[in-house]
């Protein structure tokens, strides 16, 4: 068997790597041909366009590593006008569970299948076991199941058959994710500024992934990091977001459930991208007039 | 070597049960007597009461297992006439930081080694290999520590020579636990509540550990309950607190921290004990004020 992979980033490169270990074949495309000359294996090709990839008009099995969004869309897209019937989609992108959903209703008008799959675990789970939850109609292609099952650390796979159902508890996972990582985030930061303690701080990060209640990858990968600088430095500490945890919070809203902590994680980045701070402004401002306290630039 | 345990609960016993295990001698005491009837082993000794624990009058090295406060420093101020001096008390209980920086002074005033150690794990890490992080002045007793690692998992020890730092490290240990159980029971709340889905929520919660970003002690402990009832309707939802979080906060403030998610974390587990939900009934009097809503009881 043969698959294809269209995105060779980080996690897309990282996919086909494992596959080829796994002695899968692989065909791939990324819209950047630099990525040609970073990796030659004997089980991997490269085609410098779409039309090439699809040329031998056999029933594919493609997997899309690419930006959640508009070249998601796109790609499938063009991938529809060029497979043949009973052909496969698998869209690892981060995307929103209801344009999944949209592109399975699209896919099956091609007589596609189209399945979408979150994933988990990072880079280095894309490149040595991943853990990934699959939504789809129907029952899963078992050749197919038996290529992802390879592709994930042991119990690591789940497949839900109903459109959108991966995206969807990957959403669900992100929003987690954020409020784990912000708590976390509080306590390190307390660590690091008070002084009435000398801790070595990698040493107590490494400390509680030992036996702890807290033990988790999080703070192995933060270990990780402070066991090189513990001040962080190289970091600007703005932090970006991607859809997920805003859409685990819109669907809460939806659901009426009360999700302030993964809401309030959220904010917290936004907060520290906000260059204009002008909510701070807004309060010196007030404290101006009432006060006097002239806290100006 | 024989370790003197006071305190016999949960934590107490599975200690005991721990140092017995590594063929260590215990003699424990306990204020509640039927605690003799349930374990006998030839490495266990029962004493009636705190006099007797001490009796030989030789150097004694004492593991209290108590709830912090009040019960703590009564016990330490007892154990300070009855000991001769060198004679060690390792401090496991959940105090304040504070706290144990006194009972440090106290205990050197009598010649005794004071030392403050936060346990976490749970009851199963007492039983079978624990994390520690424990305070204390100057070196650490080697015949102790080599105690403690052994109740320890490999890498689960940390010991740092200034009082109370055993104990500052649990709070804010247990604060990053508090918002990250908060941020795990919101995603959950939402997984159980929306009905887009039919997901299995236990098995998505074993799923998400094993490879995922969100992986961790706390998701698994949560599997193990879930796979036997879902709905956890055994359990009220009115979730205590220990005195961690709070100081967490509280330390944070005092020194400029924010710590947003976990003080948030600390209100919703209040918020599920306001049986006289005074703020919902505040909000329904504007409402009905303004707008002639009538959300009477």
């Amino acid at each position: 068997m043969e698959i294809t992979v269209i995105g060779l980033g980080k996690m897309g490169m990282s996919l086909v790597k494992q596959l080829n270990d796994k002695e899968i074949l692989v065909k791939g495309y990324d819209i950047n041909p630099v990525i040609k000359e970073t990796y030659q294996h004997r089980l991997f090709n490269f085609a410098p366009n779409i039309e090439i990839l699809f040329k031998e008009r056999k029933r594919e099995i493609v997997f899309l590593v690419l930006p959640a969004g508009k070249i998601t869309d796109e790609i499938i897209k063009q991938i529809l006008q060029l497979v043949i019937n009973g052909s496969i989609i698998v869209d690892f992108s981060n995307s929103k569970f209801k344009d999944s959903m949209k592109r399975h209703s699209l896919s099956k008008k091609h007589s596609v299948r189209y399945y979408d799959c979150g994933i988990s675990g990072g880079v280095k789970g894309a490149r040595f076991g991943a853990c990934m939850m699959m939504g789809g109609e129907e029952e899963l292609d078992t050749e197919l199941e038996d290529v992802l099952i390879k592709l994930c650390v042991p119990n690591g796979f789940m497949y839900h058959a109903q459109p959108g159902a991966g995206h969807y508890l990957k959403m669900v996972h992100n929003g987690i994710e954020y409020g784990m990582m912000q708590s976390i985030a509080e306590g390190f930061d307390l660590l690091f500024t008070q002084n009435k303690y000398q801790f070595e701080i990698c040493d107590v990060a490494n400390l509680w992934n030992h036996g702890s209640i807290i033990e988790s990858f999080l703070i192995q990968k933060l270990y990780d990091e402070l066991k090189s600088e513990v001040t962080l430095e190289k970091y600007k500490g703005e932090v970006s977001s991607s859809g997920e945890a805003l859409w685990t919070i819109e669907e809460a809203m939806e659901n009426e459930v009360p999700v302030p902590v993964i809401a309030l994680s959220l904010m917290k980045r936004n907060s520290t991208l906000d260059k204009k701070n002008y909510s701070g402004k807004v309060l010196s401002a007030m404290r101006f007039q009432f006060g006097g306290h002239s806290e100006f630039d």
